[in-house]
């Protein structure tokens, strides 16, 4: 697809793009451009101020504009050898704020790049291809998981990170800043902010207010969109598809955003099918019922995993989250003990099929599991790695 | 100015400093020394023990000595090509302790490296100037906003960073190890320390202890010279001068270090006026009063933060430290509430004249303000992190 | 002898491998191959699943394989020039877990791999032997010290880090993780883990899940191999041997982890003699007592440390630990003072000989001790950051 940008590790890219280099102006980059206000988002200079969500038909809009293969490139001279690459076309996205901004083409277009990012060697150009960019981690929750999954993805790309998990300290009670001034603080010292936060809209204000991308990781009960896109390449990959599939989310179906994401997500694509099997406590909300209908997505709920899970390509299976039950510690015991995955439901479950998790998992998948194939919990959180790098390449160099 | 080192992205340098190459010993310099307890200072090797606060008159000595454009250069070989630029004299500070350390030429002289700093391009060799340094940031209260800016300052410039931001725990209370241990420790795994202590003093002891360079980064109500620093730089680059301006100091004057260091590097100057404005429980200290007069700066208290504002070049706004107040929050409040900066400021000041703040800020300046683009305080943050590279430049690799 | 590498600097040694480079397969190291899975780990792949702590006879082993020389290298290619040095024969571990994986041999060859270390010299290619390479420090307990230390060893050597020092928290008590999915998941995003723990055994589990090396920075009471390792390479280092030297063990000798590590490990050379100096209720276990019995090691209590410290060579002194007296601080402040070293040791002392700690160090070693050449514990620290750069350049890329 058009959308793709292998540029990695085929020499013959090398050729292609050589003669580009010396047309091209210096430091036309965000990350390799002056340290300065305007540079990290240099984007808003070229295509107007930010165009939020604009995503719909890309590659359409990419023949009409003919920018692809001619427009950007990077020219890195001075004492180490750049990467060789053409970069490609803006980013449709300014920021990653929630997962409704994603349609089918630009979930495609993001996964042949996150196929890219697997395939990056280190000691090649790919694996410099953010090299001189900084990223900041302003965690304003601690979530050392998702925090070291985006460090990783930045460093493997040859970027730099700031990093601070107790963002709290610096603008809230004690001091009172808000999380607007501290954002434009810190947009000076980096040029792109990966924020968490324990409200649900705080990313999207955050958003608003950097001149430089913002991705949302994780904005109270409000959304993880990195998780949902980790979650659907998960799918795909293991899978090999996302059409015609039938999904059984299971466990903790009313507080988990993951699942909550993950079914709107799934009604971009056709002929899907969505099992919910959960205690009664945490059954899914009739927000997304409703949403799935109307886009007529079929959905069922069942109390029966072993018969879902006999039927399901994916068994998503979640966490029942304690912390949600107060002290009805009695609701919370019967609800995790109700629907575990183990080796009953492996006997069930179709040979192609998976077991998902967002982790971390406790006792609603068995530890005898993990040595089946068809557990791809750990391979998903690999995935996520692989998008997180996505996500920072198309944010800070564009296609 | 002689001092100045507008080393980059002249292509004549490059030539110019060629030549020099071939003749300099290798591993001259701290960074690209071997590691050792010797290198990260070697400028000790080469003047003699560490002779502090040696500031006064840096043109004249440079004339003296000659060194300037012969002595220092650095020679890389192995796997990266290093960038080619010679490096001068000797900073004339080993440590960045206190304000009073830096006199009116040597402010200007980094004024004019800070300014380089703006300068730097990613990718170029400017950008990798620190490159194989280590900064550890030993911070024993933790201020993410001033760590970040000093990490982000080394990174800018290639360098890497140790982070600590809970200092405490590993010389302090529960194991009892004084400071002075822990910096010599410190001082083995690192080229430059940035403290941050909650005792005032503690960064001199740090700095009488360590055989590396040592940056003050606030140290209890002691001293916090880079944000002196920013603010005086900030006051040169709005302003384009600082004889002759004058700057009402408004809010907590009593406890906020930052006014107080101002008014003394502002002493430095000619034909400078102070206005003081403050609540009355927070009224400037008596102390800065007398040193002002002793050394001809003339000075007036007001109430009237409008007539003030419209004859000033700067104003500039703090915050009321709730925290000083303790149980009496009826006097804060009163106190918070009284010099507001806002639109009705806004219509008095100058075209020409600039708010500043050490930030954070809550209400003392009213959102609506930032659009104006008198309001500085945000472009303030971001000398502070060119300040921060120019000095990590000065103290690692010389002017 | 056979084991050591020393690769750096000397120019034959690039002529010398230069040849080899292009039969070398692309990718071939962990560092700079693909991020996958099973590269971190390629070892594995070629010697089979992990044979753990087969240490013993290695340079006989060189012989019978021949593959010293002859199997890997790295080859880099690309936008940085990659150090051209050939990279030896897989390092015998796997891990690094307790003290009692390293024989004699084996600790002769890390040592002389830690010398390579403290000669690499910045910019030089030696300092970029593990770019590309990202370690993850997961300290389930804070311990800055050791933390510094591993990630400027990584530093030094051109890798990058993974920070956390509140590796509970993503694990633990609150979501009930095990170590192990944890494990799991944090191999996914780096290549080395390095693993603190509040539970003794806690590295070895963290080992058994990983496929990419783990190196124990202390398990609770268990071990802390690193440490005793440092401690062995001081004494080769401040005394020129380890054979038939006198070694005085004083302070607490019940609970300090690193006292009965060293004993351990002197039990390995000739000849060697230990003296005992506690107060009472810390006295060295029996355990430790029968081994070295058992290995033909003198050793002797006394408590005379003026006596022990006039014979020995190396006199290593340890605190006091607080936190294991509870509620008996009468008993603690008695033991505390019981045995200081003191300018009145210092008189006794062979002028060879040599004072160790392994820090911090409250006030049993007086601070007018530092100024003595004797004084070797800030060394001690030093030496501990080159260990930590063999080991970390072993396991990731071999002899």
């Amino acid at each position: 697809m058009a959308a793709s940008s292998s540029l990695f590790s085929s020499s013959t890219h090398t050729e292609m793009f050589a003669p580009k280099i010396s047309k091209c102006p210096k430091n036309f980059l965000c990350c390799h451009g002056k340290i300065s206000y305007v540079k990290p988002n240099y984007f808003k200079a070229i295509y107007g101020p930010k165009s939020r969500f604009l995503s719909t038909n890309m590659s359409s809009k990419w023949k009409q504009t003919g920018q692809r293969d001619s427009l950007h490139c990077r020219v890195l001279d001075g004492i180490e050898r750049a990467p060789s690459f053409s970069v490609g076309q803006k980013f449709q996205l300014d920021d990653i704020i929630e997962a409704q901004q994603f349609d089918r083409d630009i979930l495609s277009a993001i996964f042949e790049v996150a196929q890219d990012m697997e395939n990056i060697e280190k000691g090649s150009p790919g694996s410099q291809l953010l090299k001189g960019c900084l990223m900041a981690t302003l965690f304003y929750e601690p979530s050392t998981r998702t925090r070291l999954s985006f460090e990783s993805a930045m460093r493997r790309l040859g970027g730099d990170v700031l990093t601070t998990e107790n963002a709290r300290e610096f603008s809230s009670a004690a001091k009172g800043e808000t999380l607007e001034d501290t954002i434009r603080t810190v947009e000076g010292y980096s040029d792109i902010i990966v924020v968490r936060h324990f409200e649900s809209g705080a990313a999207r204000r955050a958003a608003a207010t950097a001149d430089i991308p913002i991705i949302n990781a994780g904005d109270g009960p409000g959304q993880h969109p990195t998780q949902a896109l980790l979650d659907v390449y998960t799918i795909e990959k293991e899978i090999g598809k996302i059409d015609g599939i039938k999904v059984g989310l299971v466990g903790d179906l009313a507080n988990g955003r993951t699942v909550r994401s993950l079914a709107y997500l799934l009604a971009k694509f056709k002929d899907v099918k969505i099992y919910f099997v959960s205690p009664d406590v945490v059954k899914m909300k009739d927000d997304i019922k409703d949403y799935l209908t109307s886009k007529g997505v079929e959905w069922e709920e069942s109390a029966n995993l072993v018969e879902v899970a006999s039927e399901c390509d994916v068994v998503y299976q979640t966490r029942i989250q304690k912390e949600r039950f107060g002290e009805r510690i009695d609701l919370y015991e019967k609800a995790r003990g109700k629907y575990i995955v183990n080796q009953d439901i492996l006997k069930v479950m179709p040979r192609h099929a998976v077991i998902m998790h967002p982790l971390p998992r406790l006792d609603e998948i068995t530890v005898d599991v993990d040595a089946d194939p068809r557990a791809a919990y750990f391979r998903q959180a690999k995935y996520g790695l692989y998008i997180r790098m996505a996500l920072l390449k198309l944010l800070l160099v564009g296609w």
